[in-house]
């Protein structure tokens, strides 16, 4: 009856299930799916988790699959799948099928050729809604997220669009060419799609048309895409501002999971070695204090704190077109500003209490100073560094909490000790 | 000619280039916009962006500005609005338009209650689609993403949906009845918006109808809003992991920000302070070796830097609906296993490292040892913290940050030098 189940389950919930099981229940599952819906729930669940089910399968049954798909959504499988498949895939393909996957898989990950499906319905603008309407109704059905007909010319150039609205308001008689809209919204293969992305929020689009430099119209991006396309983004972001590599299948073999984050532990180890031998350098005078041991990571974590509000500011603003290089001078003295009112605020409360715990003034009066001088730091290159990437073209967001800890980690130490070494030693 | 040039462009790019102008400059902008398109403005900026407008705004023009706007978006603006403006508003509107506001009114932020507008076409099922095709003839335009139309019963509950394409390829003797489809998605206001997006994500929706328990239709919810809503959603997540409260308008004044920051900084005061306080507990072995002082801070954070990685996947599985709560010790396992693996590596690593540089051997493997139990720890903190919040019944992403840092750090500094004081002393 789980078979039953299944079946009677849409593809993208069947995807879901198997995404929460662990591997072998996760197989277990997989197996009862009918064959023919193999590929679209291949295209449903994440990279991680298609691997583990694309390993489980044998050559044919994937080939099976794969045959299943459109043009456009084997593009996007292909990189899971073994060569040999591919091949054989690719000799069952039609001339125009063979082009839309070379085309498809011939544009980065990130731009619109990647996003675009080819399922356009086109009409003329020489006829009437009339022709238009008779000739919809020899379809079997409509593409999905058809709120427009493109309108082309013999050659295939995008001369309009036609939203089925307009179609369905206006009188039969009317003909395509005079109630059109040409001058909407194109895309290009080459676009990032993340300009596609916020086009489609900005406007609030359910398609939009794909044309190349001849305006030779060559596919279509539509809403569903963009919408997947964003939550992929975005949580991308919130996994490697912790340093995943990417979408770790949480039921992933121990060795997988290490090698998914190696790299930004090794990096962490680098900045936090670095900071180790500040410290270092300052031992003279911890062993005379020792007191300034215990109150040094309060320095140097708070800097860090306050540094990642002011870099996640930049980052986002910069992501949303919101910061304009001649904005720099403006964020610096804002940012400089709330550092200076935190510093007073939060440093003077610690000066005190330290004041109290170890009965010396000069010690608070260091620890405030060294606080606010590192949040001062921290609202400096948490403004700066963000920028100077953006300026060079550079992702602003990629390693900016490691950047902005390293420098409130090892420039808090080294203020903190420093201070403490010329006026209390 | 900046008059002209705003009026030539959508409402959203407007937005835009308010959010990006610093205060003055924006104001400046903002008085060249023509009065009627306020009300569309003023729904597209972001919240703080809204709020320096509508201050900016003698009641007159707020009230212009409000009455140009749909019951739904008015809902959305009134908690900006002063108290004057939408009394005067409320008493311009009529009876259905007041019922409207209303109900858009009173469900929570996070519901369906909230995405929801009134502009649905509805038709009977018993008259046949060229009746249908007449009757949209008559409109002069139909609401944006209406890509079906709701089939109602005399009571306006709802029967079922006709989408488009159906209307369009099917014969125009065709009854609605016969071809509607009965078995889609319905929401409920009450119903959250997190889970409405989920089922937009999946099933690929462009609209969906909202009924009341009666499954009387009340409204529907359109693909533009979900794409605003994810995309809030998201930003908020990404902002609040830094502990910024809400989406801060970059230029805002000093002030505004610090009150928007000093809640996170507080509470990282606070962890700090007590990790403060388990270093001076061991006061007198960093007197005697003052090479703890140095080391401790990597401990503590590549601990932190380890735990945050568990727990943003813990949190990101919770939140797909991939992690359930039999799978606890699992996780619990495979987290741990990937801690051993790096606290061998990276703390055998360090060990050695300490051993070189300090000549002590023992100390070399006190060292490792407490970056393995350090990132054990923070393995096991990573899992349950996020589970046991969810079940409880309370957001795992709250705060998960603080909880391991303030873990790993008064953890970390705990093991290592009582490892010390215990081995070393
Ligand atoms: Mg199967
Ligand atoms: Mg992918
Ligand atoms: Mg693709
Ligand atoms: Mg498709
Ligand atoms: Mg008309
Ligand atoms: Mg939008
Ligand atoms: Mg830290
Ligand atoms: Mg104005
Ligand atoms: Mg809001
Ligand atoms: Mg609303
Ligand atoms: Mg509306
Ligand atoms: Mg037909
Ligand atoms: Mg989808």
């Amino acid at each position: 009856e789980l078979t039953h189940k299944l079946d009677s389950l849409h593809s993208a919930d069947v995807a879901h299930i198997l995404e929460a099981l662990p591997v072998d229940e996760r197989l277990f599952v997989w197996d009862l799916v009918k064959a023919e819906r193999d590929g679209e729930i291949l295209l449903e669940v994440s990279d991680a988790v298609r691997e583990s089910l694309i390993e489980s399968m044998d050559p044919d049954s994937l080939r099976a699959a794969a045959e299943q798909l459109d043009a456009d959504e084997l593009a996007d499988l292909a990189p899971d799948l073994p060569q040999a498949v591919m091949e054989a895939v690719y000799q069952g393909l039609d001339q125009e099928e063979r082009e839309q996957l070379r085309a498809a898989m011939s544009y980065p990950d990130d731009s619109v050729g990647a996003l675009m499906d080819f399922e356009m319905v086109t009409v003329r603008e020489d006829v009437t809604l009339e022709v238009v309407l008779r000739y919809l109704r020899r379809f079997e059905e409509l593409p999905d997220h058809t709120d427009q007909l493109f309108v082309v010319d013999r050659d295939e150039h995008l001369r309009g669009v036609l939203p089925l609205d307009r179609l369905l308001i206006n009188d039969p008689e009317t003909v395509v060419g005079s109630i059109m809209l040409t001058d909407t919204l194109t895309l290009e293969p080459a676009d990032e799609a993340e300009t596609a992305a916020q086009a489609f929020e900005r406007y609030d689009l359910v398609s939009a048309p794909v044309v190349d430099y001849h305006r030779k119209l060559v596919g279509r991006v539509t809403v569903a895409t963009v919408v997947d396309f964003i939550r992929e983004e975005t949580e991308n972001e919130l996994l490697s501002q912790a340093g995943l590599k990417e979408g770790e299948d949480i039921f992933a073999p121990v060795w997988d999971s290490v090698k998914n984050r190696w790299a930004w532990l090794a990096v962490n180890l680098v900045t936090a070695f670095f900071a180790s031998r500040v410290i270092g350098a300052f031992e003279g005078s911890i062993e005379k204090l020792v007191a300034l041991a215990a109150l040094m990571p309060i320095v140097a974590g708070i800097g860090g704190n306050s540094g990642n509000q002011t870099i996640t500011m930049i980052v986002r603003g910069i992501a949303m077109g919101q910061v304009q290089d001649d904005a720099l001078t403006r964020l610096i003295k804002k940012e400089m500003g709330v550092a200076l009112v935190n510093g007073i605020v939060w440093g003077g409360l610690l000066g005190v209490l330290s004041w109290v715990l170890y009965g010396s003034g000069k010690l608070g009066a260091v620890m405030t100073a060294a606080m606010t001088l590192n949040l001062l730091l921290a609202a400096l290159v948490g403004v700066l560094a963000p920028m100077i990437r953006n300026r060079l073209g550079q992702d602003p967001a990629v390693g900016s909490s490691v950047i902005i800890t390293a420098v409130t980690d090892s420039g808090g130490f080294f203020i903190f000790l420093g201070l403490a070494t010329i006026f209390l030693m």
